[in-house]
């Protein structure tokens, strides 16, 4: 049972792979440009990025074990929730906890997500 | 190595299985009610809807692996313990880890609790 | 696929082994003397924490998988990432997060690690 790691870099893997499960960092809604304006735009770059790892990991959005979301402000719970909603695959949500905390690395970012799937 | 959900809705899985172990949602103290005012309360009601989920999903408190717990106040911390560690079978304790954060889904949420399980 | 515990109170197990993954019970810079003042302090007892409870389950720093960092002061992030990037194996980081939360335990408290890893 051997771990592969992808991304890899001083501080952190973007991927860990275990006995098929991926582990993946916490993903944010910060672009090369900066941290969009509004939570939607940030829940969207976080996810496309969630998307990007899980396949490049073997794994997809239909296959998230444990899905731990952190809002900096409690006011975007439903904003999170309508652009979450959809993203999910019909019958193939995670187990699912959502905290409020902000994000150390950047104040203006407003949500984190840490993904756990299971490869394909 | 498929992945077995239950209590599946658009936005989460009570209950996700996947090679022996089992990951379950947040819990919280929230009831169809309404939350309770007290800490203790809302312990409660959290700590039996994790009882149930988990004889659900074939496992048991005893048989819990990681279980992170999120506190709105810090002045909870021993009322909280106090129900806690009379909870936990004796030499089955979890390994366990204790945060301050509020819960965006409603502010009078007291606690949170994000349990990974083994299969019995 | 049974479950090992180690170091098992009535609260909870700093070690849970099961099928081959380590759950570590959240880690501080908590001493017998109390908690040192600095970040930089607290982070090289928490560190040195994990060091010797991955070692006792038969794991190690460059088996982990994934880390979650709580920082209780976001103006910490950097003088915390100083001591982890050189603290880290080369090319054996774990997927990480860090959020910015309290710990109930002790408001002197700065940082706290939870920790899944690999047995090696």
């Amino acid at each position: 049972m051997s771990i592969i790691r992808h991304k890899t870099n001083a501080r952190m893997s973007a991927i860990a792979i275990h006995n098929g499960v991926v582990y993946l960092a916490g993903q944010t809604g910060l672009t090369e440009e900066g941290a969009p304006k509004t939570l939607q735009e940030q829940a969207k770059v976080m996810l496309d990025k969630v998307d990007a790892l899980l396949a490049e990991a073997g794994s997809g959005r239909s296959h998230m074990l444990r899905a731990d979301i952190f809002l900096r402000d409690a006011k975007d719970f439903s904003a999170f929730n309508e652009i979450w909603d959809v993203w999910i695959p019909e019958g193939h949500a995670p187990a699912r906890a959502c905290l409020q905390a902000a994000i150390p690395r950047q104040d203006e970012l407003l949500c984190e997500i840490i993904v756990t799937a299971a490869v394909r």
